[in-house]
C-alpha cells in the first residue's frame, strides 16, 4: 500500500548529497554501520526485524517526476537534479539475517557504497528496522510468556498511523499468529482475525439475537463478545445457547471473547459454565490492555485463555516506543573513520567489520559477540569495548560469522524468506539463547567484545585525533 | 505516499458487514461518536488533528479488485463481494474544526451513515485521528513553552516507519515550522529542513576542510553540525572560520548546530564565542531528545537556543505513545443505543448529540463543554455526567454549537484549509482556554457536563436494561 519514491528520507542527505556532488565526491565509496545502543523493554535480547523489506525497498528506490520538480522548486541545481533522475542504489550491504537475536553496540548490518548512495538510503533503513525490530522484539517477549496460547496483533486503531501495517509484520516474525489488519494480512499473506465488536451486539434490541444472526452469517471462526451488557449473567448464557444452536446444525462455536473487568476471575468462571454444558472445545479469547506481564500474570492464576489479542501495547512498543539504531560511517575514501564524542560509549568503531557468535562445542550461545576487522577469520581473544582490563579467551570457541552479503551491485542475493520461514528462525536462534538473557528483570547482560586487531585500530585515530587537537 | 483502499480495516468490520448484509440490516442508519477517555502526557487539553485527510480517505474509498479478490480467497461470499464492489461512503459526518482544543468523553465527531458504511471506515478514522490527535497535542504543549523559538520535527527514523508522514503533518498542526521528512514536506507542503550529519564531517580528515566544503556547495540556510570532535574546542572555532569566509564572499552562515552534551553549558559558551567573532546574526540550533520539559528547563537556563530540532519524543508521543479514542454506536434503526459497562464511566452516551463550548460574555471559554441532543439550541444547565448533584447553570452564557456538518452523502462541504490555516486556527483557540488548562503539572480539570435531556434518555435505557436482566 505504500508507494516509496527516494524523497522518502531526512532532508540532511539530499543536501549533503549535493555538496558531495559538487565537490567530486559522491562515488567515493563508505561503509556505514547500522547498531543501537540500548536494548528495549530493559530486556535482554531484541530481534531484528524489517530486512526483507528494506532490500526491496532498497532495491527499487529511485526519485519520481515529482520528486524532481519538487527538488527543483527546493533550488537544488539542475545538474545535481540531472544525476538524481538516473539514482539508483549499486552498493552491497552485508547484514545478520532477519529474525535472528541481536545486542546492542555491534554491527547489524553494513552498508558499502558510494557516499551518495549510502547517505541516501539512511532514512528508511533506520525508519524500518528500527520500528520492526522493536515490535518483533516484543512481541517475541509475549510469545515467551505465552506457550502455546493463539497471539493476534489488534493494534491497528492505536498505531502511528500507516505504521500499523509494518507492526503487523513485525509481530509475526516475533511469534504471533496473526493479525485484524487486513491489508497487512492481504500484503503479507498473514492470517487475519476478528469477528464483531460491541455496536454489533448494541445494534440488536437483545444480546440473543444479535449471536444467533452472527451464527447464521458467519459459521466458520465464529467467536462472540460476551461483554457488551454482563459477562456473566448475559453475555456467556447467551453464547451457550447459540453454541447449543450451532452444534444441532453440525457447526461449532470457535470462541468467545472477554474485553473487560477481570480476565482471570471472568475466564475461569466462563470456562466453568461452557464445561459445564458440554462446550468444552469452545475456546477463551481474552483482550484489554495486554501485554508480556499482564499475560504472564493471567497463565500464573491459571486463567485458562487460549487467545489473546494484543493491541496497544504491542504496536506501540510500549513503555519504549523506539528502538535508538543509528548508521554511523566507518570508512570512507580508503580510510578508517571515528566519531569522537564526551562520552566515551558514543565513539564509534572504525573500519568494515566482521561479527562473531561465540558458541560452546554443542552449538549452544555463550553469551558473547565479538567484533572483528572484516579480514579476520576468527578471533582468539576479545576485549571489552572500554574497560582494557576485561577479556575473553575465545580460541577454544566455535564462531559463526553473522554478517552475511544480502545484496551486491543493488541486487537481493538472499532468496526470500515467507514470514513463517522468518520466524520459525527466529524461534531457533532465541532457543540458542541461555534462559537468563530472556528473563524480563534485571537479565544477564549479553558480552560485545573487539578484537585486538580492532582495538589497536581505534585507539590510534583517537590518539591522532588528540594529538590534531594540541 | 498512501494508496488507502478499504481493506485499510480490521477483520471484524468485515465480518459483521457480511453479517449485516446476509440479514438485511445493512441499510440501517446508525450514529457513532468518536471521542476518548484520557486526555494524554496527564495534560489539560488535546488538539484535534486529521480530520481534512480523514475526510479525503473516506470520500475516494473503494475496494479495489485485488481487495475483492482477496476476500474472495478469505471465504467472503460472492453476493457481499457484489455489493462491496461497488461499496462507496454516502454517509453525513460532523465534526469539530481541526485544530480546536478538545476534550475526553464528549464527542469530536459523530458519523451517520448506514451501518455498514460507518463500520467500515471506523478503523481507519481511529488510526489516523488517534495518532495525529495525540502528535498535533504533543506539539502544541511544545510549542506553548518555546515561544518565539523555531521548532523543527526531526523525528522519521524513530517513527513507526510510514507513520512518520502523518506525524510531520499532526506537529504542524500543533504549531511547528518544519520537518525533516521531504516526503511530508512535498505532499503537505511544509518547509522543509536539514543539513549535515556527523557522517559528512567524518568524510573529511579535517573538520575546517568540511564545513568549507558544505559552505561552497549550499551556502543558504547553511548550518554546521558542531559536536562530531569537540564542541568548543574545534567545532565552534572551524563555524566561526568559515562563517568570516563567506561574510568575505557576502554569505551569511545560518546557524550552528548543538546535538549532544549540556545543551544549556554548550549554548552559551558558544553565543559567546560566536558574538566575540561578530557573529551575532548566526543563530543556535540544537537538538538531542529534547521534549517539553527539557525545552522549558533551557530556556528557564536562558540558554541561548533558536531553534529546536525535536524527534523521538515528537514523534511517538512519548510517555504516552497513544490516543485511546474510541467509536462507540449511539442510535440505530430509529432507537437509541447504550453499551452498559460494569465501570459506570465506560457506559456510552446515546443518541445523536451536539456540543456546546461555554463561553462568557466577552468570548472567553469557561472551561467547560455540555453535551445535549441534536435538537437541543442551548442547555440551561448541565449535570456531571456520572455524580447527580453536580450541576452547573449554563443561561447567562454564550453558547457555541462545535459539530458541524463537514461531510454529506459522502461529499466533503467545507473548504480545504493548509496546514498554517489549521495551526492559526488552533493558536486562536488555546488562546480562549485560560492559562490553568495549559500547564503541565495538575492541570485544572476541564468540565464535561450532559443536559438534562440527555441525562433522562441515557438513565431511562440503563433502567430498561437492568429490568431486562432481572
Amino acid at each position: 500500500m505504500n508507494n516509496f519514491t527516494a524523497t522518502y528520507t531526512d532532508q540532511y542527505q539530499l543536501a549533503m548529497a549535493e555538496v558531495y556532488f559538487k565537490q567530486g565526491r559522491h562515488r567515493e565509496k563508505a561503509v556505514f554501520d547500522y547498531f543501537f545502543r540500548d536494548l528495549p523493554f530493559s530486556g535482554g535480547f531484541a530481534v531484528f526485524a524489517g530486512l526483507e523489506e528494506v532490500l526491496e525497498i532498497i532495491r527499487d528506490l529511485h526519485f519520481s517526476k515529482e520528486d524532481l520538480e519538487y527538488l527543483s522548486d527546493q533550488g537544488f541545481s539542475d545538474d545535481f537534479l540531472k544525476f538524481l533522475k538516473d539514482f539508483r542504489f549499486r552498493g552491497t550491504i552485508y547484514s545478520c539475517k532477519e529474525g535472528d537475536v541481536v545486542f546492542p553496540t555491534r554491527p547489524i548490518l553494513q552498508v558499502e557504497a558510494s557516499i551518495i548512495e549510502a547517505q541516501i538510503i539512511e532514512t528508511l533503513l533506520l525508519n524500518i528496522l528500527n520500528y520492526e525490530t522493536l515490535i518483533a522484539t516484543k512481541a517475541s517477549r509475549i510469545r515467551l510468556v505465552a506457550g502455546d496460547g493463539i497471539l493476534l496483533d489488534f493494534g491497528m486503531r492505536r498505531a502511528q498511523a500507516t505504521g500499523a501495517y509494518f507492526g503487523s509484520r513485525a509481530a509475526m516474525v516475533g511469534g504471533f499468529d496473526g493479525t485484524s489488519n487486513v491489508i497487512a494480512g492481504r500484503n503479507y499473506e498473514i492470517p487475519v482475525s476478528g469477528t464483531m465488536a460491541h455496536s454489533f451486539i448494541q445494534s440488536y434490541d437483545d444480546e440473543l439475537k444479535a449471536f444467533r444472526d452472527f451464527a447464521q452469517g458467519r459459521p466458520e471462526g465464529c467467536v462472540f463478545l460476551v461483554d457488551t451488557y454482563n459477562t456473566l449473567k448475559s453475555g456467556v448464557p447467551n453464547a451457550i445457547k447459540v453454541a447449543k444452536e450451532m452444534e444441532a446444525r453440525g457447526q461449532k462455536l470457535l470462541a468467545i471473547r472477554l474485553d473487560s473487568g477481570d480476565l482471570a476471575y471472568l475466564a475461569k468462571k466462563s470456562r466453568q459454565l461452557l464445561d459445564d454444558a458440554g462446550l468444552e472445545y469452545v475456546k477463551i479469547a481474552a483482550s484489554n490492555q495486554l501485554d508480556e506481564y499482564v499475560i504472564k500474570s493471567l497463565l500464573e492464576q491459571q486463567a485458562p485463555i487460549d487467545i489473546f489479542g494484543v493491541g496497544t501495547n504491542l504496536i506501540t512498543g510500549d513503555p519504549d516506543a523506539a528502538l535508538d539504531g543509528v548508521y554511523k560511517l566507518a570508512w570512507f575514501n580508503g580510510k578508517p573513520r571515528i566519531k569522537i564524542s564526551e562520552s566515551i560509549i558514543k565513539v564509534t568503531l572504525p573500519h568494515k567489520k566482521q561479527v562473531f557468535r561465540i558458541k560452546d562445542a554443542s552449538g549452544k550461545c555463550v553469551g558473547a559477540d565479538a567484533i572483528g576487522l572484516y579480514h579476520e577469520d576468527r578471533i582468539d581473544e576479545m576485549y571489552h569495548p572500554f574497560e582494557p582490563y576485561k577479556s575473553m579467551k575465545l580460541s577454544e570457541f566455535r564462531q559463526e560469522a553473522l554478517l552475511n552479503k544480502v545484496m551486491e551491485n543493488g541486487k537481493i542475493l538472499q532468496e526470500h524468506r515467507s514470514l513463517s520461514q522468518i520466524a520459525e528462525y527466529s524461534v531457533s536462534r532465541l532457543s540458542e539463547l541461555p534462559i537468563e538473557y530472556k528473563r524480563f528483570n534485571n537479565p544477564h547482560i549479553y558480552k560485545i567484545g573487539i578484537s585486538e586487531t580492532l582495538r589497536q585500530e581505534r585507539d590510534k585515530l583517537i590518539h591522532n585525533y588528540k594529538q590534531s587537537l594540541s
